[in-house]
């Protein structure tokens, strides 16, 4: 598929975590953008714009041309921390302190999924980030070659960690998914993880320690969601999550850490250290009252940061831009500082922080040879209007109903309210209630 | 225009602040709704089904007949604080603490606005409350007969107050606009109020007190949003806001505050005592660092509350899904308690809570004989499946992206992302534009 996009204002990425706004085009090649700049007459790339990038090389055939009619090219928003198939259980048990959510909701209910449901719930969850123009997850749950399928089997883009505890999984199983999701498909990929220090025994963390190395990966777990984890782990050990984590060899090769609320200060030199990321999921956290992360801190001290949903059972939605207006203010009420972590930050931590944090570098912003993971936004509607400052509009007023269009890998797979997954909704939804409805 | 809704779930209030949900019809004459109930073959009112309601009247022709399709019909959000015509300030100075924002950027570039400005500006901020299924607002702006008179012309209910200050207005044109608003339109009408203590001297409030006691009219101001604004009003008078507002008559007829964020031990006695409502605005209060309003405490001690975006300069939006989740989520973590105030809490507020907040009895919510101000949700999207529950779904998932029809007064103004109020969106883009652009 080759796509001319015209008549668009074109967000490209400048220096210093600041985007710029073009106009012109931009043509995606099979999966890669293969030019951006000003218009030309003729659209076969036969024209001046073209030379350099197409110089020598044959006219493109395009599949398809796109009039953009002055409304926004992005890339794609990155959901740097998900667990998509939980899908099943939004709005099922709310309203309760994350341990007991955990314990008694989520646990029970999650032994009864069978691999079948698993993909049919990550079908759900994927329709609903190409809704909110995410072109990517970062997801650990159950089963990483099925949650993978069901992105390679939709188009869209996965990153995929183990969620590897006490109660489940093993070191060995881990290094099986991870060729298994590398090898699947130029969409899928996997990293090393696993889910917390608090259910997880010393022992397979040190596994889990040691496969890293040997694979030369990167380490991601939930680290310091709630004071209790944080309170707890130092009993335990005498040190926090991250310096523990640290202290076992995990982060040879980076990494980071998903929620990071209660990081103290030896964590952020560890941060540092190690060039780790840390996510925030600052709809999960305020919902299970976990508390605010402290992204100023993050921002000032110069770690990397990214944004991510968390699952659907704890948000319940999975929308970025809701989390980058409530990573952006819950940052300012925290501090106080209504002038703290400007919106160009939070935007860049959406979608090229999230890239970096998931190795996904050629994904991270629109520029020649990145791939094609890209969304339209409608500027035409009254949120958007007037157009003082696009960015800012896109951080504080922008909604799920201003993405016209996703595409993933030069493929789109969201236009006009329409899913072209090759899956009809109906049958996803139906799928859904009847997996929650079994477990009742 | 007489409407009927068919195969619909709809959403009634029950007793307690909670909603239930029944499947059927939903029938509209004029501006009223006249049935709800089960569906019947014949639509044309004969049948047994509109006993009692329809007995021994004529049969009703329909103008339209619209299938549901097992979405929802819920009742319309009230938006119960904004400063609606401040859309040309949207992402024009954001990032600054309330006092500078208000003084340095917003007072200076309102100085500029004409009456002509508003109006159009007016009507950027109705269409879009439209797409967030918002069917009247509670509005505070400079000239209200103008603001009054953009909600009459595109068919959107608006309650007016007065944003009367020592910088402009006095109690005598507030007594003027009074009369000509509550008999412009059935849809307009206008309550007592002002702006701030910390704006307003102590004889420009007794006049409002006397005016509020002469027409039996509640009052209404912005109450306790910044920690500075009470720690100053009880440096000059010795008593926080609530308690000189109180302390000088203003609440013989009731009335509340907006923010109502610093809120002292003797407030909640005040607000309990006169019967006044809280309007919380949790976007606005995180953007501008200002704090976390107690919505616990006032909902534990039986206080109304009701729920508003404040204006689109300091929010930037105008979108009650995402103060519902802010409303909710931010008691949660301002409590450290995840099980506090309930999901069925939060939708009454946003919809019976502010619709009592702005004496609009009739509007409160879908039963017979109510004002047709109703909304249209899709359900059939995957951020609203599975159907766990309905309630849920709308406050911690819900978006503008479900909006698939918003009736006031009878009359759809926006349906399938248009509009129907009779200008053309791209005009007043144009004139929003042109407004800012004029200013620089």
């Amino acid at each position: 598929m080759n796509t001319r996009f015209y008549n668009a204002k074109i967000l490209t990425l400048a220096d210093d975590h600041k985007f710029a706004i073009t106009e012109g085009e931009l043509w995606v090649k099979g999966d890669t953008i293969c030019y951006i700049g000003r218009a030309e007459e003729d659209a076969f790339a036969g024209g001046a714009a073209a030379e350099g990038v197409m110089a020598g090389s044959e006219p493109i055939i395009w599949d398809r041309e796109i009039d953009v009619r002055g409304n926004l090219l992005m890339p794609g928003f990155k959901n740097a921390h998900t667990h998509t198939a939980m899908t099943f259980l939004r709005s099922y048990a709310d309203d309760l302190p994350l341990q007991d959510w955990l314990y008694q909701q989520v646990f029970p209910k999650e032994g009864q999924l069978t691999e079948d449901d698993v993909y049919w719930l990550n079908i759900l969850g994927i329709m609903e980030y190409l809704t909110s123009g995410i072109t990517s997850n970062f997801d650990m749950y159950f089963f990483p070659p099925v949650d993978a399928k069901a992105s390679a089997d939709t188009g869209f883009r996965t990153v995929q960690t183990s969620g590897l505890n006490n109660f489940g999984g093993t070191v060995e199983l881990m290094e099986e998914n991870y060729h298994i999701v590398n090898e699947m498909s130029d969409l899928t990929s996997f990293i090393i993880g696993f889910h917390a220090e608090y259910t997880t025994s010393k022992e397979l963390m040190e596994g889990v320690a040691g496969l890293a190395q040997k694979l030369k990966s990167p380490v991601w777990l939930h680290n310091s969601e709630t004071k209790s984890e944080v309170a707890e782990c130092k009993e335990r050990w005498g040190m926090t999550p991250t310096q523990l984590t640290d202290s076992l060899g995990m982060y040879e090769y980076g990494g980071g850490g998903y929620h990071c609320v209660w990081v103290e200060e030896p964590d952020f030199e560890i941060f540092k250290k190690r060039k780790l990321t840390a996510v925030t999921n600052p709809a999960s956290n305020l919902k299970l009252a976990s508390g605010i992360c402290p992204t100023k801190r993050f921002v000032d001290e110069g770690i990397s940061m990214a944004i991510g949903t968390d699952g659907p059972a704890s948000n319940n939605c999975l929308d970025m831009f809701r989390e980058m207006f409530l990573t952006s203010t819950l940052a300012k009420v925290r501090e106080m500082d209504a002038e703290c972590v400007s919106a160009d930050e939070i935007l860049y931590m959406a979608t090229a922080g999230g890239a970096h944090a998931m190795q996904l570098d050629d994904c991270d912003s629109l520029a020649v040879g990145k791939k094609a993971d890209l969304i339209m936004i409608d500027l035409q509607q009254p949120n958007m209007q007037p157009e003082n400052n696009i960015v800012k509009n896109l951080v504080y007023s922008g909604s799920k109903q201003n993405v016209k269009l996703t595409m993933v890998n030069g493929r789109v797979l969201y236009e006009d309210n329409r899913f072209e997954i090759g899956f009809d909704p109906k049958e996803i939804y139906a799928h859904a209630n009847r997996i929650i409805r079994r477990m009742q």
